[in-house]
């Protein structure tokens, strides 16, 4: 039997799916489980996205372009000005997903054995498109205690080394739901700047900003043009995940040329996902606002809830729809399955992602859980008695 | 300006899509050009796939499982029965087109520096997914004489290394349209035990087999389940290229776990896509039966006129529908250019694919073009006059 190869036995497994059997022998064994582990909203998709499905009426679905339906590349351009990002859609590629467009970009800055410069905890799968390009992923720790900001910039000094290529953020973050501020992003600039280095930003959470805070994008950044490579996609702005729909976009045009080889030799993203993606930027800003209220009124319960629980922590982050918090456990792995297996409160239980798979340095997130917040109101204040009760006869509570 | 990688440089240009400037420019100028570059046919999706989009009515278009829809796979499981080929709904993972299954399969069998090897001329994108992968490609040559059957066992033999990996062979073949026989396939069978290779099979063309001819696929080799990892895709067997759905089938499970791997941090394949793919699977027979009457009308079109004409020489291949054609010219991609760029016939020319992009050895496939006959009957002809024509006339003759 011939060998597996060594990149696929170190390909890392969803940190998340290793829990799925437990929640589903839960589920056989008549307990509710409030899935708090999924970045899959129960948002419903614009009507306006679905129509468009309806409407289609081509005789032969073809290959689309390699980097996508010009149409929609042109449409998004116009959704880009309104976030005061000026483009081309000649500076876009359409991919499936942004987690193709991150392969496309690593693919085309990256050779076997580079670095990329990650703050911690970071989106796990960034961990696998690693894998997939052969690069080495460099973590720099953040902080609970400040909300995740941004590392101290000598960190990142320190972490650079001669196979150093390129730095990747998530803003707002997945998973901690961190905002990066405008000088958080002038101080990356920088260093980018000094080390000739890539700056890829993922942010496909742009539209999940509370607070009354805005979204400042790497786009904005000046001079940074050919250092700059922003990932987006539909999956989260307009609740689409299954369209596969996302964006590698760069004013850099050498880069551009290289990753549509990358895309050439795929011939072509999802047509259904583009023709529905291209509508949804028709989506009136009414639902937008009432998914932010909504995301707003989640979050409060969940950040207020775990704070009033005795040896637990947890920030209040103005983005996206996750917080990282801190429980007073010994392990997060085990107690997350505990909780499917060995617990449940009125016949009902959460399923969290452990903070463990968001960190790349060995031992970090063991205190730490991830809390999607993409459930009524109603079921998440059910999840959180059931996590307070739990902590109260977790065997491996700590304080 | 940060350098983009070593991969991203080396990554092959689509041979097709270097002419399309040129194909462009001869439209402005009111010339018809016929399309014989590609491989998109003009063929009409079944009703019944676009029927199921339309009525397509979840509320939230959710990702789909990561290996794709539970009730996908075990359809498919019925649609391999029905072609004697018996798997499990586990043995199966989608993908974003035939693409991403092959390099969900390079990836999880190949490290950098690993060898396949590939009777030439072969379908152009395996080279994007080698350097894609880090691997490297090794090519044993096919004959035109012999109509590009499989070359002698020996060859494969002395290309052997300890690098060496897989074997990947298309069957029915595109470029050259052969279809292997089941001798060859135990000859293929024979080797791979000896050396302990994985054996890739690309089957996208599958349906496509004519003069009473019967496919015989690798899943029919006994005792080889560990080795076998068969690709498919949607694209051409219903006509639906753009939703982009293809699959990844092999009985080895620790293989397919690897695979998954691979595949979960993608997130899931498209969810509309598999929607349409799942009721293809009740296309009505009398569908392939029309199909296929048409591309052996088609393809007799095509070899019969090139036989005709002086010099040139065209194998009769029986599936698929490409053929690889031998031209009385000196250099196929400067003829190809020509044709678009100085020639015209009763302002009509046609466009072919230059068959150099088709081999991995420099210098081969100088004198022969891969023609799709992916044209109704009337422009076939049309444009194998345009081709004698055009022949005539061309500095470059060479007899």
């Amino acid at each position: 039997m011939p060998e597996i190869s060594k990149k696929g036995r170190f390909m890392p497994e969803s940190p998340i799916r290793k829990l799925v059997p437990y929640a589903e022998a839960a589920k056989k064994r008549g307990v509710k489980v409030y899935h708090l582990n999924i970045g899959q909203p129960d948002i419903e998709t614009p009507q306006i996205a679905l129509d468009a499905i309806k409407k289609f009426d081509q005789k032969v679905i073809e290959y689309s372009h390699s980097a996508g339906i010009r149409s929609y590349r042109e449409k998004l351009v116009g959704y880009y000005k309104k976030n005061n990002i000026q483009i081309d859609p000649d500076d876009i590629i359409i991919g499936a997903g942004a987690s193709e467009a991150i392969l496309f970009a690593m693919n085309s800055c990256m050779d076997t054995g580079d670095e990329i410069i990650i703050p911690e905890p970071f989106y796990a799968n960034y961990n696998g498109f690693a894998v997939n390009a052969g690069v080495n992923v460099i973590p720099i720790p953040s902080n609970i205690e400040t909300g995740f900001a941004l590392p101290p910039i000598s960190d990142f000094e320190k972490a650079i080394t001669p196979r150093t290529k390129a730095i990747i953020i998530c803003n707002p973050n997945n998973p901690t739901g961190y905002l990066y501020s405008r000088e958080e992003l002038e101080l990356l600039k920088e260093i980018v700047l000094k080390h000739d280095l890539f700056l890829f930003a993922d942010e496909v959470y742009r539209e999940f900003c509370y607070d009354g805070k805005k979204h400042f994008s790497v786009m904005h950044l000046d001079g940074l043009e050919n250092n700059v490579v922003l990932f987006d996609s539909v999956s989260k702005r307009y609740s689409a995940c299954g369209v596969r729909i996302g964006a590698m976009i760069s004013k850099n045009k050498e880069l551009m040329a290289t990753a549509l080889k990358f895309a050439q030799a795929r011939l072509s993203p999802p047509t259904f996902g583009q023709v529905a993606a291209e509508a949804a930027i028709d989506t009136p800003d009414v639902y937008f606002e009432n998914v932010i209220k909504e995301y707003v009124a989640r979050r409060n319960v969940v950040v207020e809830a775990i704070n009033k629980m005795e040896g637990a922590y947890c920030p209040n982050p103005s983005g996206a729809f996750y917080v990282v918090a801190r429980l007073p456990i010994d392990d997060s792995d085990k107690f997350s399955r505990w909780l499917l297996e060995d617990f449940n409160f009125n016949h009902q239980t959460v399923m969290f992602a452990p903070a463990t798979g968001f960190y790349a340095t060995k031992g970090k997130g063991m205190d730490e859980v991830r809390i999607s917040y993409v459930l009524k109101v109603e079921d998440l204040k059910n999840a959180m008695i059931c996590l307070k009760e739990a902590l109260k006869v977790y065997p491996g509570r700590t304080n």
